[in-house]
């Protein structure tokens, strides 16, 4: 399906510009049902919450909601009082404009910190969002959440969960601040399936934690991270219930769905050049698989030698060397661009080869502890010149 | 005292060039006490240690040591049983070269990881090496410990201690890897203190938890990260022990000399352009202040915005919402360059002013959390450009 011609029974989507860009680009988006729908939700850990977050925290414990209004260009976290009071006041705003009870909506924003939000120009830019609603209005939406995105982020799946085609579309916004605990990252998921919010939460959760826990671009987390999907049940078919083959079946198409957009925010790392399949294994157990995964994949040394391209095993001896991880160094093996470079804890002498390998937009990091069965894969990038200068004049 | 005029009663020191770098330049350093010395050591907590800081920390443990050989350009780190062969092997020769006992000597290595060591071309450096050995000939050993330092770091501090003059040298090497668990980063020290090993290791612990431990260039830490201090107390004057107002005062001295060079590592920071000392306060207490103020050191967003002149204060709040650091958004103060852009929860529209005042070379974070009473200081850089670009193409 091309990106433009996504859609899901019973949901409408629009995105638009009302003028908190400055550059005049689409910054507002709506995602609604047409009917009823659930809702489950994952949030950003960080003890900073931007007020859309609070509140959606809250709405999403309902279980019950039509949707979801998204601005990009402020995050409007960390402004106080006011910052409380203007997220209530839009989503009111929309609540009204759509015709929908109160506490129908939820809202996300994305962007500057400590800005108050331009509220008149979205309550002004409402009618015009309403207006735009449309079946294929996906692709808008997805261009309308985007910051420091390159590209915009737009998926589908159709699946067979028993005898019924459900579809799964999602966007998601995220170039930088990506880390492994949810980070400024936002994404949308709309389904027809048939599920109610306990087992959709329960589907969402591992979907999660197969995808967007799993990526990181530069170990920061936002104030703003939400991931939300409805699921309107228009697929008709029986209800999907938690502990069955259908569910197994729903859960997979949705991890499909998140672990697509988490790949593309990867690749879309702020200044990225390179995408990074880092994997673990040999460990005592997964965990200590993730925690050596995860310094890996935090260590500004290890980055920047793959941006350059440099087989230097040495630091990722290092960097696990700071970790509580048990290994003993002369057991360990490590793969660079498949080239093994270290055996047994001494150089392999394919440094040449390993360059050779490394110098691809697609690099693959393994690394063998030889002690265990435990595994753990992460997606990272490397950090380079661009990551530098996107980030030290983002607001100039 | 001019660098080149340094010295200390009883201490030899010489540095120079032996052909491990290939650019010709001082790789091979030595510093040795005329007479039997104490010793006290600090050593990288990583679990993959170099050969050389396994040898190291079993000879520290005796308390005696009469010096060290150090070599740069090459680490010595995984390099298996051959690695350990050479550091052995290196260590006699020099022994025997300066007809001291087996057992006097100790060695670090800095540089490359992964590379076997030129033992040859020490071997036969060795003559000239302790040819070479002067009263003041620490400027020469501080120059032949560089790797990618921009400069040479040498202090000294005299002292009177109870009615003795004591004399501290001290010269470090680091510019990069650096971080709070003592990072790539060699500091050799000499005292003519009266003072035995039990109480020079627990001055030596105060000094480094005051200095080496409380900077951040990029939270790596390596594989060969030393502390050594030797005394020979050739000052004379009564022993220094510990609980006493001498022993204080000595721990005042080196605490000064070892942050001295704490100070000159930041300063050349791997491309840093800007020297940040960076405060939290008002936190429940100090470990709290230190997690905070660990985790804005660490925080790339932060780290590229101080490169920016950016006074992005959204991105030190993001940073310490990732930490279990207790705090009310509402209650912070920020204060960017000495000028307050974040009161009680709230932008303060000070943003150009605290711009200027961040475009300098020095520049001040303070987070003030009104908690309680909790502080805690440490040294960083920027993140920029040249750090990339000194990182991507190290070994190339």
């Amino acid at each position: 399906v091309r990106s433009k011609d996504i859609q899901v029974n019973g949901f409408l989507a629009s995105g638009i510009a009302c003028g908190i860009k400055k550059t005049g680009k689409k910054d507002l988006a709506l995602i609604v049902s047409e009917t009823p729908a659930y809702v489950a939700g994952v949030f950003t850990k960080s003890t900073v919450k931007a007020s859309t977050v609070v509140v959606d925290m809250k709405r999403e414990r309902s279980g019950r909601s039509r949707g979801v209004v998204v601005n990009s260009g402020n995050a409007n976290a960390c402004t106080g009082e006011r910052g409380m009071a203007d997220t209530l006041r839009v989503i009111a705003a929309t609540e009204k404009a759509l015709a929908f009870n109160e506490g129908d909506l939820m809202m996300s924003s994305t962007g500057v910190i400590g800005v108050p939000l331009a509220v008149g120009k979205i309550e002004e830019a409402l009618p015009r969002l309403a207006w735009n609603l449309k079946s294929n209005g996906w692709r808008d939406a997805s261009q309308a959440i985007m910051t420091t995105d390159a590209f915009h982020k737009i998926t589908c799946v159709k699946k067979n969960v028993g005898r019924t085609q459900v579809t799964i579309a999602a966007i998601a916004k995220g170039a930088g601040m990506i880390c492994p605990n949810m980070a400024t990252m936002l994404c949308f998921a709309a389904t027809d399936a048939n599920i109610k919010a306990k087992a959709l939460k329960a589907a969402l959760k591992e979907a999660v934690g197969k995808s967007f826990n799993r990526i990181s671009v530069d170990n920061d987390t936002s104030t703003n991270d939400t991931v939300l999907v409805f699921a309107n049940g228009a697929a008709k078919g029986p209800e999907i219930k938690t502990g069955t083959a259908a569910f197994k079946s729903f859960t997979a198409a949705l991890s499909e769905a998140l672990l697509r957009l988490a790949h593309l925010i990867v690749r879309d790392g702020e200044g990225a050049t390179r995408f990074v399949e880092l994997t673990v294994k040999g460990a005592s157990n997964d965990k200590q698989a993730e925690t050596a995964a995860r310094r890996l994949a935090g260590s500004l040394l290890v980055k920047t030698a793959l941006f350059g391209g440099d087989p230097n095993w040495g630091r990722i001896m290092a960097a696990i060397g700071t970790t509580n991880v048990k290994f003993d160094q002369s057991d360990v093996d490590i793969l660079l661009g498949g080239v093994k470079v270290f055996s047994k804890g001494v150089d392999t002498g394919e440094e040449k080869r390993a360059a050779k390998a490394m110098k691809r937009n697609e690099v693959s990091v393994v690394v063998d502890l030889k002690r265990g069965k435990g595994a753990f894969t992460l997606w990272t990038t490397d950090l380079n010149y661009d990551y530098v200068r996107i980030n030290s004049s983002y607001r100039t």
